[in-house]
């Protein structure tokens, strides 16, 4: 995700070893995580590996235009609300995400269940929506958060779409082993993929927490390029995920025809 | 919002006469609208006013972490999904909507209109949620946008309860009209705010569009700092606003307990 290198200068004075300021500074910004969305000077310094010195400078530069913000209570340092403005308009999240959120809604409304939707990023899913049902199952996964693609529903709906390359990186492994029914053995995960473009649906079966099943189905837009997956994830025991097929087939073409 | 003066290095070598490359970096990002998602090269240049070879060069940085990225169809440059995963993690966002989404549905399931949630950046409110209700009322707002505070129910909950210095200047004005019903005068303004203070409850009639009445509620944590306001917005003719003021102000306190 780089433009050609002609484009940037060689050479140019703002470039180090490690990557440009810019790009050192936006780095500093990883090390905040759900578990932790506020760290002291300190700790970034700590978790980012870079000198305290330099942390004053970058959070300096990230604070001036308030990608980074103070908890004006605690004096802790957070990703600010503008970083979050400006990152509300990225079309990934956005627009797919106001394509979809009706049909996501009505589906929970009909079903009481967790309803999710996903996009492919590398060699993982990035949850962009859920909407939470009244009998929902535990889910390991939260809006904005990345996840391995083969375990998922969605991941596996969005992988038997993706790029041949993409896809034989992913099977080629290693493969995580979430519960004793997650799928690590390359070829069968291939033949899923095969069963996935198949059917149309992709169904993940307690293979990433032992009582949850997923129901998925890829959304295209009208160039028949996949831009997302929705699924629904019900209780493995109650759920009859049979029965959500061919809702959650309905749903991936009513968003995609919502894109426009 | 920077740190202290002393802890950037003076005349360091990436701080220019216009902001050091970090922050020129990052307004760049400015450039996108939800109007204009997507834009060239050459239309990134024009709306930011810098050159086209600077502007190659930020780009290349920003989209080597991914806070832009390429649209693979048509090539044009977009805010990054990499931005809007780090920035999901925003306490004033994440744990705000994490705290109120729960609420919010429950109050748009009762009344069936549009539920909103916004908390005060500078002298503007910004929207972080909103439930859409079936029977909902046009709004001039959207998720992760900017707002004027004086005519919005929620700006004006957020502004009764804002430092005096902020509460000043945004009454000292100029304070723009957008309907024939908008407040514009000071000294009527100053008596609203004292009465929002008094009565828990904050009421725009028509102020933003000539349909619409925003009743709206202030959010305090526990420490009695506000944190946010949450509003429904209702058809001025049909909505019955009054009867809505104990179920906001319920809602607000419920949002303000599970805030932790």
């Amino acid at each position: 995700m780089t433009l050609s290198s002609g484009t940037v200068a060689p050479g140019a004075p703002t470039r180090t070893a490690t990557g440009s300021v810019t790009v050192r500074a936006l780095r500093l910004l990883e090390s905040f995580t759900a578990e932790r969305p506020e760290l002291s000077l300190s700790e970034l310094a700590r978790r980012s590996g870079t000198p305290l010195s330099t942390v004053h400078r970058l959070v300096g530069d990230l604070m001036e235009w308030g990608a980074l913000e103070r908890d004006p209570s605690t004096g802790r340092i957070r990703v600010g609300l503008r970083l979050w403005e400006v990152a509300s308009l990225a079309p990934r999240a956005l627009s797919l995400r106001e394509a979809a959120i009706p049909v996501l809604e009505d589906v929970a409304a009909v079903t009481h269940e967790n309803v999710q939707l996903g996009v492919r990023e590398g060699d993982e899913v990035v949850f962009v929506e859920r909407i939470r049902g009244r009998r929902s199952v535990r889910l390991l996964t939260r809006v904005g958060g990345r996840f391995a693609l083969p375990p998922t529903g969605i991941g596996l709906a969005l992988l038997a779409h993706a790029p041949a390359d993409v896809q034989e990186r992913v099977c080629a492994g290693p493969l995580r082993r979430f519960t004793p029914y997650t799928v690590t053995d390359p070829v069968r995960l291939r033949a899923m993929l095969a069963e996935v473009r198949r059917s149309g649906v992709a169904v993940s079966d307690r293979q990433v927490t032992d009582d949850a099943v997923s129901v998925a189905a890829p959304v295209f837009d009208r160039s028949r390029a996949i831009r997302a997956a929705v699924s629904v994830v019900v209780e493995a025991d109650t759920g009859r995920p049979a029965q959500l097929t061919p809702l959650v087939r309905a749903a991936a073409l009513s968003i995609g025809r919502a894109l426009g």
